[in-house]
């Protein structure tokens, strides 16, 4: 096993190896972060050449694809007959330059994308996305097991994990800025916020809940609605901008929301599911 | 029992308190509202005066607060010695103002914010949170279970369930607003979203697993983390504004998420996590 990039999650991936009783080769720009790994038995390479030799499985994790097919490049001609494993974020289009060229070496090609902090290497629950080789995903399994308990190959095209972890990411953000910003409505009213999730848990947890039907709304592009139609949305996003302009808490993130849903109403969409807004995300 | 109003939700309701069983007196400024109500068994007021009159406990609800007030107002000196549970939406000012004028009609106060949709009405994991007089919420506790198997009492003041409901609706549209810009993202590859949520559920779900964390940060204004940090956060929020920029998908959402982290780490929060944000919801 080689690991290039010690960053805070390379250097986990490079414990979870040596952890599992790997042989693991390191490789960082800066030297020294590879310390405490050499510590508990890491073998340090001088040159990205030296640490691409010294393994079958070469895995990457560094700031960036560009950052990651620079560093591949420096190693010269030893990729070719290798497996790359590049855990690298970007975009799609980034991580199939990078699927590309390592192809182009003569070396076989999986991008994953993780779905934890760096604590959460190894774990058991553990999500990984692969997209890529299926002869690489199936021979490294078991290693591939050391760094996240649930990692399932989602594509042969290895521009795919990268999307399924910006659709989780960007739904975790939006979940966030509205999280937050009721947040800071309730502790404006004195209400500790744990004590209102404590509460209201089950309702924040009924709202997954809805994911699927909205999917298939999504996927079937037919939105009509006989009940909780954008019509019905509308007040109560009126009722949360006024809300926050009472309280002095900002208005612009609730304002954005009651926009689309003004706009999809006065388009005639007044019906519709709030799915229907997928179609303004979908135009620039 | 009494229903003022008959509309989705008002229909509804009294459907439930039907069901039950309950003798039940409707009002409906358009009359003919309540014919199928009528031909269930309720009994229909002509005027607002009647209707309050006919029982001890007056639910209503209506199209704003504005509304609920202007409608009792018109039942003339009855009010006094009942009970008003109030289930129209607002903020919390305008429900502590139907309380306050409700109470100075010697007539006890509850406010109940109902967390489903009309379908939703009488059933076993149906949340309402109500806010007001315990009295009322005691007294009545069996004909509330009709509309809704988890009601629960969350606080003394009437403006509260209203803020708790805005809480969970705020969190619910941030949530959707991400869910259908990836969507959107995912579906301009050709991705079914269904097949992204069967694949990815566990990793949408984890988000919730980490509002309690995020609850106790924002409690105790504490948001430094030695993991997971917004500069972290950072390059992934910008992989999204560069992926939806190259798919023509709206990049206005993921950029006002990027805006919010930008300017966090330019302010010195770089090694806060994300519920540092709060700070920002904070301030106008
Ligand atoms: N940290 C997380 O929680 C997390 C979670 C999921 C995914 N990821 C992804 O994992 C990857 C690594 O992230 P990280 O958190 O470990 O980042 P990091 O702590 O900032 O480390 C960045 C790594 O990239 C290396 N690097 C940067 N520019 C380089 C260059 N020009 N040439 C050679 N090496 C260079 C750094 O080397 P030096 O040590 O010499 O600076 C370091 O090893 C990123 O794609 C990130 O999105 C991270
Ligand atoms: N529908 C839902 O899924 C849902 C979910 C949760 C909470 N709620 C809340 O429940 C309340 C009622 O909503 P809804 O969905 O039933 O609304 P709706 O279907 O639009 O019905 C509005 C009701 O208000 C009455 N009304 C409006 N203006 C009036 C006025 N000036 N004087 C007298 N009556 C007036 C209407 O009477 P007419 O029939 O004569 O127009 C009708 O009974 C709202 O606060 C809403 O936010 C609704």
């Amino acid at each position: 096993m080689t690991v290039i990039g010690l960053g805070e999650m390379g250097f986990a991936l490079a414990g979870a190896f040596l952890d599992g009783g790997h042989p693991t080769t390191v490789w960082n720009r800066t030297p020294e972060k590879a310390d405490p790994l050499v510590a508990k038995g890491a073998d340090r390479s001088a040159t990205v050449r030296d640490a691409v030799a010294a393994s079958p499985l070469v895995v990457v994790s560094v700031q960036g694809n560009a950052t990651a097919r620079a560093v591949l490049e420096s190693s010269g001609d030893v990729l070719s007959g290798r497996s790359v494993l590049n855990l690298t974020d970007g975009t799609s289009e980034e991580a199939r330059a990078v699927a590309e060229w390592v192809g182009d070496q003569g070396a076989r090609y999986l991008h994953g994308q993780i779905m934890t902090i760096a604590p959460g290497i190894g774990g058991a629950e553990t999500v990984i996305f692969y997209g890529g080789s299926h002869a690489v995903f199936d021979h490294f399994r078991p290693t591939l097991q050391l760094i996240g308990g649930r990692g399932t190959l989602i594509s042969a095209d290895a521009g795919i994990p990268a999307l399924y972890g910006m659709a989780v990411h960007g739904t975790m953000w939006g979940a966030l800025n509205g999280f937050l910003h009721a947040a800071a409505l309730l502790s404006s009213e004195g209400i500790e916020v744990r004590r209102f999730l404590d509460d209201a848990g089950p309702s924040v947890a009924a709202l997954l809940a809805s994911f699927p039907g909205i999917a298939d709304e999504v996927d079937r592009g037919e939105y009509a609605t006989p009940y909780g139609a954008l019509q019905h949305h509308r007040p109560s996003v009126e009722d949360l901008v006024r809300e926050s302009r009472a309280r002095n808490i900002d208005v612009e993130f609730p304002g954005y929301t009651l926009g689309l849903v003004n706009k999809a109403v006065e388009d005639g969409h007044a019906d519709d599911s709030y799915s229907r807004l997928v179609e303004h995300f979908r135009q620039r």
